[in-house]
């Protein structure tokens, strides 16, 4: 389909010179990145988990930029038809198209504007999330904490799906909002559930948040209740995004998307700068999810001790309570900040290591030279395992990980076998548990090989 | 459970005169009437269908007025747990307590307003119905017509459930607004299925219309996504009230209540002063529903003929096309309320007969007197099957009606075996599917006997 | 000019009875009272002391409603200029119409609407009062005590003028909102100024409410500021609705009008039954005007004596200690009403006695027949003053008022010499200093003749 | 006084590198800028032409940042009482200190944003404009044209300021918006009179915005009325700023700042790119004032030429027909905006030569050097007079100007007899009618010589 899109709603009005960089096809230029990113959001409600095969079926697909009168409009040629109803485009996904221009934009041009930024400087990159989030809007003044990250698997069955709906609804029902990954799965069942919980306490300014960065947003594309669309430049940016603005988490069963975020999670609470700091975290899912969560939780306390397993609770089959436990978090996180005079929406105090700020990248040779073994501190063994499901996510559904995989053949991982042999083991479960593909697409074939010998 | 309820966001304020008449417990008084439906509206979300039980289940609540500095404060006592999450009452319930309040005292004090009103002048009676209507801010001046009057049975599977949601997603997403008489099944259905559709339109000013009275509320607690709610004095009234400020009908699968509902849409539709009056009406279920949508249709032309039956549409399983029809019958609403300068808020040209205005008492000798023959204009026969439906439905769930049928047994009905035995075999029927009563309550006891003699 | 007028932002929308009752031109119809009305705010600007004179400058003027699928138009026929700009319609001025509308309706239905409404009886008229300003939307639950009513003269000086103006911006820069008859004069100024401070202060929700009725409002044309434009129906209820709804009195320099209101307030306080009710009054004007004031003083302290005085406070030429004085009133009332329960929209607690509630007609029998000796309570010499005061105005501005002196002469006032001998002089003070009459109208003719004999 | 002042309504949140930017009292840090400017707009209502004494009468005056759960808040320390009504700041002076902050932050990171920035490159001086003004939200997307730009001397008559009132008063009566350079005299005036205005009309979104910049904030403290304050980094944007964004431009009677903003405005009005760009200019003032501008249009005719004065439109004593004049020069723009599909709300056509943007600093050497011939195009001597009256702005108010004359004597120009003997013709006039300096203060030293030699 073909249409003239314009911001209803929207406050993003560019400069000549910020257009001529959206339009500016090379190299350096953002269209490349643009086009990929609006294409992707149009995509919503396809679930695909190649972006690679989802970018080569829209070949003739454009987006261009017509400045009008009272601001910009966007040009789609041959986008899909699924963002429109009766010929017109869904109101959500043109805000999306609008965000993902202010982000782009933004993010791109925005390490110049800290004199002296420094790539490698903890402070500055935390800085630049905080300047990429406030630009989006995302960090309200005057607001009490209240923002639940929910977590877990685009691919998961319907029961599951109905269950990350009624905790949403309970979420929803205690006036308290959600941030996600963005796309389907438990991305969106607690969104749905809450914006009935929002509407049954007549809660208007209720937030539906989501995250994501160009590498994912392709197979997790927002979905239409995300309210506040966020493109932050790369995951680890996305993650850091999730944790300094979120009050809490709760995990639901996922794959590795999810374990890679669990493990982030975790380093960063094991870091001893944080032992004092509440951050209430729940991994909740049904009575048949119990054994998943025994799982994960096995998996941890050998990988990372048990001191791990404190940092969270596990809730069973009870919406309710995992509601309450919430609410009862972002009371604690107030009373903390206050206490501290620390902002509410953002966490300056949560102390990250530069090691899960430093951009991965997922190739052969830094998959194989991960440091998988026990000769350093836990919340370092933590961002290690963090990255090795990093880069098999990557291998899975990012455009140039599947690339590299086409070529070279699966990534190899290698390590302490008391590390490697548990993660093996639970890879396999993830695949046997349908939760590294969507269900319908062809069998899984893995982008990683566990090896044998150390790193 | 006790509370002390503000009418956060109402703007109700009342004088001495009305508190002291709420307050008021004896014959004139209106605390009676009000606790019973202030006990109905706290009693959300649990299906009963009988109003005398529910009442009798909690001859201990009680609700007072407590004046305060900003407004009225309500003192609830033995108040159903049901309407309060985590010991706090739900905002939708509270404000459905002040819509009751503001309906009850409105509506008594109404016709003495109307100088020279009469009881039987139908102009007096739409003119009441304008002012309950208005007095409840449901009448919006500067709206475009969008109300969708959604009726259907309260007992449905939960198959008819998730369908009645599809087709209110589809309608959320063309941005139309719900109606409904405000109980469970088919009433809310459609109304969370709307909830998301504008959430993802971003429309903020949804509409979910609950409309009903006081006979029934018992049986049909209003829903929490319902977020305006009016009592209406009767059901003649509330009927009135649907057709007047809805722009269009969609009825999906029911029992005795929505066969009285269609009934009276038909008889006044087929008034010939209202022949060329746009009026979209859509009757809708899913696959497994054709049949009984073909009963319907039988029975209908059986009773009034093939010109009742050009007044509505079946459309099955195809929400969307649903939607799209009710898109285009608004549009035509639209254009042919502004050629005749005719209110979009209210529908003042619809012609509606006094016999479907004037209260039906159902007791044994009205019902026993109905005129169910052939003699009489087409839409007087609908307005007397009307009121055989009525009267079951008293006899089903209304508090006095089932008072009478335990004290003299089962209202007859009689009349010319071409009409009744058609109804005999719907209301069958009804039964048989479950239609009558809440699954789970005790087997269904007819209220009615259909008895051969002629009327 | 013609204009076709819509109601921009306003809620009124009519139901066929009360478009007929306000097409009704015969005696018990409502069109000729609101064509009055509707010509009088049209005329705003235009500064004139004489109604009757107006309503015949206008012979040809009509307005007429037009039922439109959105709401209600007006059509106006020979519509004085003055509110028009560049040929359209000011805001305000719309506004105002659809107030008239709004209370001409809703008063003439009221009376019938409080079941065994009697005319004589206080809680009834009180309860009338409060109807009305809550239909009015003037009754606002939520908000704390703000409401300054500011009373003086329409006829004053530029410098006096200033003054209101003055007092005004430091009542806005105190977040105060301004009560008023609605008129030009001391009436406008206040207004004006606060609409500055309320400016540098951000308030958005100012409110500048003008309480008016059909008699008065032909020569005290509402102006433009006034965002609430009330019409009581009479006198008696316009009085009230000040003394119930507004928080406190400030009174600037007047003639008869002013008097009337100044008796009337001193007349209710002095009530044994409002001793300890909180209820600021300040007279205040320039330092010129101290004269002024103390011979008010004077009159008072003689009429009603000292306790009388104790009631007001003077401040002379010092528009910020006149509203920090009101600002520490405002905390009081809130403080009282608080621990009373009582509302902090409506002075229920205030005891009015009937002699204050009852209509008084101006009429030559009813202004010589007024008890004015010393014979009665404090407070009943009050309301015969009240009285007499408002026969004067009558005779000055009001068309009925000035008809019957055209015909029979001036009102004769008789009573005790200690009574009217002050009476006498201050009058012809007011004459002297022109407060009687609008300058540049012609010189005043008494409407009054003072006679020695005892009433 | 002390005072710890939140942000209320404010949207600014910063981060720590902003804040610690803003903390830094070295030189290349940002305190000192803040420091000044929050002075100067706490300064507001006393009118002062000394910036150098401002500071120096403050030395003890200190602001400091102080971080919170819900923002930012401001500590200041011994700050001037103007700003304070019983002891709580002004709102209008709470938001005015925020957006000094959020100005200088943003104007100090922002040359860094754009790639490649040239400080001499015309296009990228202009993207800054836009995006400072974005970043204050003074670009509003959806806006009609509706921004007139108010110019004139701080320092006028009582009769003067009325005017500017009057005109003001029949601006915003029409909707029209007002920007000015937020000081007193002609640029409060216009404000104050369109409050009222916007009062009658309803208007609730009308914009009163002060463009200012840190060199002559300290003389033109804005006037509480503004509600959209914006600092520019220098002069030259300044100027840019009100060209950009306003659609029309008043300017009333004032002295050398006046003078040097005719000048830049009719110098890019000249240039031949310009010639078809419909932008209203009218000059007006009272009947008194027909000389004054009699004078103006001689000197512009002498120096520019008549085309020069067929760029205005002289309006004497006639304050509706001057915003008459804007209204429809307003709706000529959107016409051609909308032909062009060039933004409303920034005038991106207008070419503006770099020699307007390029920031002129006012040093003795640099005024003797003024080329002032005529041996050059029209709108580069309109150029050049430009910088000659900057340099007297700054050799009276601005602080460093200030210091420079006391050191080293007036500033001298020089030049072709033909342009400078009617400038200095001029300039003795507005010395003679005190629009050189407030009244009050000392008798005006001018701050410049003209000296008969050539340039």
């Amino acid at each position: 389909m073909n249409a003239l899109v314009s911001p209803e709603g929207s406050l993003e009005i560019l400069s000549n010179y910020e257009v001529s960089r959206l339009k500016d096809k090379s190299e350096g230029g953002l269209y490349r990145l643009f086009r990929q990113c609006a294409l992707a959001v149009l995509n919503t409600g396809i679930e695909t988990d190649d972006c690679k095969e989802l970018m080569e079926a829209h070949a003739d697909f454009d987006v261009r930029l017509v400045p009008q009168p009272r601001g910009l409009k966007l040009e789609l040629v041959n986008a899909p038809g699924h963002a429109f109803v009766d010929g017109e485009m869904l109101r959500a996904m043109r805000e999306h198209l609008f965000s993902v221009l202010r982000d782009i934009v933004y993010s791109h041009s925005l390490p110049n504007t800290i004199a002296g930024f420094r790539k490698d400087n903890p402070e500055d990159l935390t800085n630049q999330v905080f300047h990429i989030l406030r630009n989006a809007r995302v960090l309200e003044a005057g607001r009490q904490p209240d923002l639940v990250v929910c977590w877990g698997g685009h691919s998961i069955s319907h029961e599951e799906y109905q269950y990350s709906k009624d905790v949403g609804h309970q979420l929803g029902l205690r006036a308290l909002s959600i941030c996600t990954g963005c796309g389907p799965g438990a991305m969106k069942g607690p969104m749905k559930g809450a914006t009935i919980g929002h509407a049954k306490q007549r809660v208007k300014n209720g937030r539906y948040i989501g995250i994501t960065e160009p590498g994912i947003i392709g197979a997790e594309a927002p979905n239409p209740i995300v309210n506040e669309l966020v493109i932050m430049p790369d995951i680890e940016k996305r993650l850091e995004a999730f944790v300094r603005c979120g009050h809490g988490v709760i995990v639901f069963p996922g794959g590795v998307g999810t374990a890679e975020e669990i493990l982030y999670l975790l380093g960063i609470l094991l870091h001893p700068d944080n032992a004092d700091l509440p951050f209430p975290v729940v991994f909740t899912g049904r009575r048949e999810n119990a054994e998943y969560f025994e799982m994960i939780d096995k998996f941890i306390r050998n990988a990372l001790g048990d001191e791990a397993a404190s940092k969270y609770e596990i809730i069973i089959d009870d919406p309710v309570r995992v509601a309450q436990t919430m609410k009862q978090g972002m009371r604690d996180v107030e009373t903390f900040r206050r206490a501290m005079q620390d902002a509410y929406y953002f966490n300056w105090m949560l102390k990250i290591d530069p090691v899960f700020q430093l951009p991965f990248e997922p190739n052969h040779d830094n998959m194989r030279a991960l440091e998988l073994h026990r000769d350093q501190p836990v919340h370092l063994i933590a961002a290690n395992l963090r990255k090795a499901f990093s880069g098999i996510v990557a291998g899975n559904v990012k455009e140039s990980g599947i690339r590299q995989i086409q070529a070279k053949g699966p990534f190899e991982i290698a390590g302490d076998p008391t590390l490697i042999k548990p993660l093996e083991a639970m890879l396999e479960q993830f695949v046997t548990q349908n939760r590294m593909k969507l269900p319908g697409s062809t069998a899984y074939r893995p982008s990683y090989r566990i090896v044998s010998g150390a790193a």
